[in-house]
Order: C-alpha cells, then sequence, then structure tokens
C-alpha cells in the first residue's frame, strides 16, 4: 500500500521530486564538478528562482551548507560576538539557544511554556543583544510567531539583527525581508525534499557584522565563515563540495511552484489548515493543542489526542496515512504537517480517516 | 551521447547507485523520519557493510555529517586541544591545517612541494602536537602516502591521535585500524554516490579526548561535538537531520562492493592504474607528474600534458571522457579518477581516446 506522508519532516516528497531525480541522473548532474559551469548554472538558477519565490530584493545572499542545524551553528558564529537573544517556545528554539551557549556567547533567552507563543507584549530584548532569533514555526509545539510580531521588533530594534529559523514554514509565509537580517530553512520540510540541505539567506548587515568580529581576531568557523559564503556565493560556487543534486532539486521544485502558482499553494495551505483545525476542534477524541488562534501554526498542526495517541498513530498507518507522534513525550499528541506536498484532496482522505478512528472509539 | 566521468569528485556515480535511488523512491526512504525504527535501521546496515568492508573492529564509532571538510573542522575542534601536527603536500592538506589555525589551536605543519609525498625519514613530529593529520591521497597533486609510513609514525607516537583523511581513497586502502585512530571520507569519490554526505570514523580514544577537552570547558562544537554524535551513534541516530537517502545508498553501495567482492576491486584498480601510469610513461604529449613510485596515487592519477591541456580536455570531452583539470593553475596537467565505479574496459577506451589525441598532435 502507498502511504501518504503529512510527517513534519522528513515529509512528503513534492509530486515532481521523482521526474527531477531521474532527468537528474540522465544528465550526469551527481557527478558534476562543483568547480564547473554548469555547477554555477544550477547554483545560479536556484538562487534566481528562490530570490523570485520569496521575493527578495537585492543585498542578500543564498547559501548552502548541511543543515538548518547547522546554520544555526553558522549564525551564531558569524552574526554574535558576544551575545544572542533567542525567543524560546519548544524544542528548537531551545537547541538554537544551547547553541549560543555552547559556542560561548551570551545566550539571553525568553521563555514562554510549550504550546504558547510571542507577541510584541511578552517579548523584552536584552538590551545587550546584538541578534534577536526568532524560530517562526516551532515543529515542537505548533506554534508559530506572526510576522508582524517579528516586524515590530525590528522596528524597535533597528541596530540589531533579526534572524528567523524558518523551518517547517518557508516558503508559506510572505516575509518582508526589509524587517528581516536573515531567514534559513532546511528543505525535508515545506519543500518537499529529501533531507540532506540547508538554505541560508542573510543580508549584507550579517556579512558586515562577520567582517567586524574576524577583524577582532575572534574566530568565526572554517569553511562556514559567512565572508567565505559570501566570496564564493559571487561567483555561484561553495567553500566545501555541497549537496549538488539537492541544489538541483530545490531549484526545480521551486520553478514548479512558481509555475503552479506561489500564491495558490499558499492559499490551499490556509483551506487545509482551515478544514483540519475545523475537525480537530469538534472532535471527540482529538484537540487543537495551541489555544491561541493567533499563535496556532498552518504548516504544522499539533494535537492532543484525548485516547492514548500510540495506537491512533498505528490505525492511521494501516489506513496509509504516516502522521508525526507527539515532540513532547509527557503529552499524548500528534503532529500534522500541512506542507504544499500534500493537496486539498489527501487533506480531505486524511480527515476521512481520522473520522473513521473516532468513530471506532464510540 | 553519454559520458564516462573520471573525474576526482564528485565522479562517477558506481553503477548500481540508479536502480538503488529508484528503488528508495518506491520504499518512501527520503520521507523517513530520522526518529524511526526504520532509519535505524538504515544507520545500522550502512555501519554493519562499512565494518565488514573495511575490516573494522570494535569501538570504533561512524557517524554521518555534510562532507569531509565539515569532517576536518569536527576533528580538530574534538580531538585537538591546543595543537596539531599536519603533514601538507597539496591544496587539501593545506586547508585541513588551514582550519587548525582558523580554529585558534597551534596549528605546526611539515610541507613539502606540490607533486611531492612523505616517508618516515622525512616527517619529523611536533613535540607539542596531540594529533597528527595525514592526507592519506592529496586529490590535489595525485601523492599518497604509504600506510607503513602512517603506521611508523603511529608506532613511533603511541601518545598521540593519528587521523587519516581518506578522501579519494578509501575503500581502496586496506587500513589496519589498530594504527590509526580516525579515518574519514566523502561519499562522492571512491564509492560512487552523489555528493552530501561525509563519514567519520573514529575510536574511543577520539572519544576520550573530546571528553577530556570538554571537561576543562573549552568548547568542542554543537550537533558536531564527538560526545554528541557518540551517544546518537549507540542508538543508531545522529544529532540533526542528516542525508538520509546518502546514508541509506552507501548501505546499498556498500553490500554490492562486498558481493562483487572488495578484494577484486582493489585489484581491479592496481590493474587500471598499472595501465594507465604504463601509457602516461610512455606517451609523447603527457608524462606521470608524480615521479616517486612509492607516491603515485592509484585513485588518483595526475599527468603533465606537454601541450596545452584544455584543448586536450575538450578533445576528450568530445570523444565522451570526462576527466578533471589540473589542480594547481599554474601547471599543464589533467586528474583522472580510477574509482571502482569505471571498469577495465572503461579505462582501455579512456586509454584508447589518449592515444587518439596523442597521435592527432603527431
Amino acid at each position: 500500500m502507498t502511504s501518504t506522508y503529512f510527517t513534519p519532516g522528513p515529509a512528503a516528497l513534492y509530486p515532481t521530486v521523482t521526474q527531477h531525480i531521474i532527468q537528474a541522473l540522465q544528465d550526469n548532474i551527481p557527478s558534476l564538478s562543483h568547480r564547473s559551469n554548469e555547477f554555477r548554472s544550477i547554483y545560479q538558477d536556484t538562487f534566481e528562482g528562490l530570490k523570485e519565490l520569496l521575493n527578495l530584493p537585492d543585498g542578500f545572499g543564498i547559501f548552502f551548507l548541511g543543515s538548518a542545524t547547522e546554520i544555526w551553528e553558522r549564525i551564531i558564529q558569524n552574526c554574535v560576538e558576544e551575545a544572542a537573544f533567542h525567543l524560546v517556545n519548544g524544542a528548537f528554539s531551545r537547541k538554537f539557544h544551547e547553541f549560543s551557549q555552547l559556542l560561548r556567547k551570551k545566550a539571553y533567552k525568553q521563555e514562554v511554556d510549550f504550546g504558547k507563543g510571542f507577541d510584541v507584549h511578552n517579548i523584552d530584548v536584552h538590551y545587550k543583544a546584538e541578534l534577536i532569533a526568532f524560530t517562526q514555526n516551532e515543529t515542537s509545539s505548533g506554534v508559530s510567531t506572526s510576522l508582524e510580531t517579528i516586524y515590530k521588533i525590528k522596528d524597535n530594534n533597528p541596530g540589531r539583527l533579526v534572524v528567523v529559523d524558518a523551518v517547517s514554514a518557508a516558503p508559506y509565509p510572505v516575509f518582508d525581508f526589509s524587517k528581516i537580517d536573515s531567514m534559513f530553512f532546511s528543505v525535508q520540510k515545506a519543500f518537499g525534499l529529501p533531507a540532506g540541505l540547508g538554505v541560508w539567506i542573510a543580508n549584507e548587515k550579517c556579512l558586515a557584522k562577520a567582517e567586524s568580529i574576524e577583524a577582532k581576531g575572534i574566530g568565526t568557523g572554517t569553511y562556514g565563515r559567512l565572508t567565505q559564503l559570501w566570496k564564493f556565493f559571487e561567483k555561484f560556487e561553495t567553500p566545501a563540495t555541497p549537496n549538488v543534486l539537492g541544489i538541483y532539486l530545490l531549484g526545480k521544485v521551486v520553478r514548479d511552484m512558481l509555475a503552479y502558482g506561489i500564491d495558490k499553494i499558499r492559499q490551499e495551505t490556509d483551506l487545509k489548515a482551515i478544514m483540519l483545525y475545523d475537525y480537530l476542534r469538534e472532535s471527540t477524541i482529538f484537540d487543537v493543542f495551541v489555544q491561541n488562534p493567533e499563535h496556532q501554526s498552518n504548516t504544522v498542526i499539533v494535537a492532543d489526542t484525548l485516547k492514548p495517541a500510540k495506537p491512533i498513530l498505528q490505525a492511521l498507518a494501516r489506513k496509509g496515512f504516516m502522521v508525526g507522534g507527539g515532540y513532547n513525550k509527557s503529552l499524548e499528541q500528534i503532529r500534522i504537517a500541512n506542507f504544499p506536498a500534500t493537496s486539498v484532496e489527501q487533506m480531505e482522505t486524511l480527515i476521512e480517516a481520522l473520522q473513521e478512528i473516532e468513530d471506532s472509539y464510540i
């Protein structure tokens, strides 16, 4: 039986990925030198596609690393001399904060309970922070932070770098890049690609910060130094051999998303989220975990299960639906990804399956 | 026209890779959670296959990172408290040494000219070094270091960690892991896989070193700390989302190499190297670059071209053969990979093509 993956990452492949992989194999993409014109064309094409998809202005570079986790490390090394400020509301934002500690920075944080979110009124940026780190979509709890909140914090802190972890969200949010200095994601979430590639977008203020840190003789890493990444980006190369196939596939999927229409993808994401939240709210065995509607993620939807989660996950698997287990093991939860790779029809069939399981408990 | 890739990396895919990718797509490998039993089975299978292929004893862990370049950084962070000693004889060993400097270690080195190699008599390990870094196969120059040399240096330095960069060599060399503490490689070279995965093999002495560095409050990184990698390895997981498809494909190709016979692969590698070196030595437009036979790599073979290299590379491409350009731009050279993915017959046809080009110059 073919399964449909509503897992929050690695997730369902975007429907065109298989054909692009087969084409890549025919065209020897995995054997291309990363110092060849062919590779530079692939990098440039992926860059230009992402620039259009995300409405990215000039002055931003796009860099390819191994994972969003690696990008956490590179951002702290390159954009923080002494102090960072992290908004923590789940497992991934907590790890991002922990990375600042491990990298021997002053790592300030503001923390709210699992399942809660941030608004302008409960964010108090530490006065020493050079950088403010948002996890726009907390994959562990299904809590998102509104873009308006991020922008207001930037308006109130024009001298600080605002960086946005958009893992399991991008390309769904319509970011205004005049209000953020860096955004990053990994491709195995909402872009529907095999894992093994992190995409870091950063502006010239981030580069200037890295340069000023290096000028003081403070280490910013090795091949992942932003000064190196930027220098190579200017000729559409990377300092180390990258995931060439991953960059190629990302470029192809970005073009497919543009052809389908990114506005349409966002509208369908909204529709699928409404359908699922509506079902969960009225269900007798599920409930919406994130209570504040303004904090409910539209791309990772977390449900409390009023019956044990494990047999529900098993029943869903038997019906051909793979969804994520709860991240917080002390809670009975399931996590359902709502990414562009799954259609409105597939969401309808998932909800029918959830309803059948609900009926079986009556 | 289908081209045959004799490039030193990214290189020709191992002949079975395409079918394994298609099977992986059918089996939803790219959508598997890296916290699932299915992923743990993939990690375990790849670990056990590599253990058999490389004759790896107990007490070694195998860890998956983004590239061999990343592993340079992780090794220096985790296995060097103050001082490292690097043997430098080309672009890649030079970068490895530079990483030690960038990571603020005392980075000692011994250097020989491009195209020259190391023997026991010209290695004088700095007395402060905690770690000795060999680049067993210098991909830039086609110089290899004999395993006997590495083992003797280890015998003379039992208290120091000996680490071996086996990029563009493994799995060809028959390493005695009682004489080395760590070995690493990237998969897009002699394993014939798409780039985007580095494999780090390290023993418990490396782990103990990392623990002692951390106990002193010195930073060893974040997700790539050896203590973390090892803790997750013990349950066949990774701290960050890895290149799941890459790990799966590596495991499959390792099994294919075992089925074909690793001894047979090594014998064919020797045969192909002899054929190519014999041709180059007698050619009127090529010459063997590495003069000392004991330092000639069998997996990356570098030839001086007595005519300009660029038109020769173009003529080869027109005949369907992709080989590497010289790494040192001040020299007229070509680099030819001799990896398991290319057969004896393919090497014969390459040599015929080289001969035809030679004839055209007469």
